[in-house]
């Protein structure tokens, strides 16, 4: 039985297939709850503290608003680092007088690793919304539940991840979480910008099906979900390859005929201009159900960390 | 029938003489139950985002506390500049976002027209919180109340607006909500700081008797109420003439001496210097009572957009 | 008998022994209450509306889980200054506007009698969360009682108090608010940074035995409680001094070897390098349990000036 009372989220792929199912599943039914206008109370008398060291509205938002649906009070600390901290305070410190407040610790923290540390200094349950370069597994959470509701399920689908898939956390880590199941990878990126190595070796040791190319008309023709992320013109090495390229890295209506039928596209937000606007009334435009998406997905994890579900 | 479900709130003068009356009429109701201490559960399940891109603790506050007075639960942004927007998002994108978050949504934001921009965004109702040198409709909607609750009524009224009433927002709306009434106006400003032609000309248009003077003491003499604005010194053109004028625009006790008995002070804070602190006592003051009045005004307006009232 | 209805919290030194009494039982009682895991509803349908001048995330969650732990609600401004206070407002203005959206109001601010001046603004209850050098009286009330749920009782314990005594706010006020007691102090300070002279001559007068001394070794050998304060480099006079001393005021678990058994370490946090994080496994280091302790002692102070219990 999958089981994740008590515990942290921490990293994205830390979850079992099970523990996947049972957080994708557990979203489902609060979503339609919601859609109903059902008061759900799972959370009733809890007190979530969201405490972000730095500024992410989108996150911090998401994670409040999920406490709140479930009947749950939230504490809200929207730049720590204004406070404690600057005191000379250590994040484990701040970490155990906080869990004298809250059943359950939302953290945002610019440094890597650094919800693994809040993890080990207090028991009550860490959800990490981001350490820096590193871990972000709710959003990856939320990436695997669009799929899933957008394709009726992630198995055989070709997945195109697109843009700056070197430096892109949420793009390694999406990766990562469906390395478990049957899909196939297209990754479109500049050379100088490419999926690391090791994770195209993690990929190829689960038997994944993966295929590198610098053109998006490339993922377009087979893919079924194109995953976009932001490039940066800075990250180019030559400007020349940024003109070559760069029109594979902003997706216009243009793209759509070289598309395959339904093609559902995902971006984790904030778009800049790697999606044109006239792109938002594409029956498959989901980037902004994907944000949507985090409710009930981050409703699942409080209530499955803090047990109440 | 006047109906506002699912309708924003943009503009003071976008409401009916019908609307006008449905909100004054339920924030009457509100605030008569939260002096009884009635608990109210009208917005019960629903969540409130405020999302101020400058700073307003008065008015974010008021909206919070409504909202928290109906049995509804907020999202709070205080500063929304630090986040989202810092990455270059769109205000279109950040509302596509909230309103996965929220079922309502306050926004202020220093540029004029962002608040129809947002409404644009979203099918969600958007309450506009002040859009720069633009609309502050609950603000006029509350000084409307406020009017009502001190004189009985708005008609017949002789209202007093003074201070600087060319670069005043509040004044230019409560001039333009009150021109379906009969009140009469009488506007007292330095030369340099009038009420622009082409309000004026609106309340002409409107058959709205109106006076315009220098002299407090002309408006003192027949004024039910006295609204007073702030007035800047860097505004006037020539010092000699804010020497000759200040006078005016500081209210003392001794200004009531000349003032038709009853008269009524209001502000729409925070104040300066443009009521001296002896007004407080006096039990014609009204400006704290009006900032109160905020919470019924804003419960009615947020049990309306949401189609619980 | 005791009672605290409508009365603001302003000074450590403000409480009658019954009205502490009063407070420690019923935060006992609701600490027992949340233990087992009992819902509250003694502040439903409250608004509690923190206002920090200054951030403190450890006070302003403190109070606010309090709030809601008790059923109540929670309007949060968490950083004051870049709001109204920016455009002239006195704090008189800004409470008398607050007043009108909340039930209870706690001012954190930079001044000294700052929470006076708030307190006479308005009939409605102010708590005193911390006013510059002054006062911060929650503080004092939840060391009592971490104290008393430590040892049993406060009574005949002999309290160290340790560090900058002459700038510690934390220090004066709690020897100030334990000389209604039968306690027996023993002061550790450099010479330039000891205990003013006034505080002695007020516990003198209360007839309490104090000791004061250079070396923590003092105190530890019959201390029943040590209370450690930051001491920073740059209060010392002299260097030599520092370094001479500097050993007394770090306390690390090889102090524990020349106290007495079942020593009490406290600490008001945040801690920067005074306590060695080596003592945090030892059982008798309280001072998270002093910042969990703040909870029900607040939700105790909010309930009774709002007339709740």
């Amino acid at each position: 039985m999958a089981g994740l009372a008590h515990k942290d989220v921490l990293r994205a792929d830390q979850f079992s297939k099970d523990e996947v199912a049972l957080i994708m599943k557990l979203a489902g039914e609060y979503e339609a709850a919601l859609l109903q206008g059902k008061r759900l109370n799972v959370m009733e008398g809890k007190i979530l503290s969201t405490l972000f060291y730095e500024p992410s509205t989108r996150t911090r938002l998401s994670f409040e608003a999920a406490m709140l649906r479930l009947g749950g009070t939230v504490v809200s600390v929207a730049e720590a680092k204004s406070s404690s901290a600057s005191k000379g305070e250590s994040l484990h410190d701040t970490i155990k007088t906080v869990e004298g407040y809250a059943d359950v610790i939302v953290l945002r923290h610019p440094q890597i690793g650094s919800a693994e540390e809040a993890a080990k200094a207090t028991d009550k349950p860490v959800v990490n919304a981001g350490d820096g370069a590193g871990q972000h597994p709710t959003q990856s959470l939320l990436d695997f539940y669009t799929i899933q509701k957008e394709k009726g399920t992630v198995e055989d689908q070709t997945i195109v991840l697109a843009g700056d898939l070197k430096n892109g956390r949420t793009a390694h880590s999406l990766a990562l979480l469906l390395a478990s199941y049957h899909v196939k990878f297209i990754f479109v990126a500049p050379k100088a910008l490419q999926m690391p190595r090791e994770i195209i070796d993690r990929l190829k040791a689960a038997r994944i099906d993966v295929q590198e190319t610098e053109d998006l008309a490339d993922g377009l023709r087979t893919g079924d979900v194109l995953y976009m992320t932001r490039i940066q013109k800075e990250r180019f090495e030559d400007p020349a390859e940024y003109e070559r390229l760069k029109d594979s890295f902003v997706l216009t209506r243009k793209h759509l005929d070289q598309a395959k039928e339904g093609l559902t596209v995902m971006h984790p937000l904030p778009r800049v201009n790697e999606i044109a606007e006239e792109m938002d009334d594409y029956s498959g435009a989901a980037y902004f159900r994907q944000a949507a998406n985090g409710v009930p997905v981050r409703m699942a994890l409080l209530a499955l960390v803090t047990g109440r579900a």
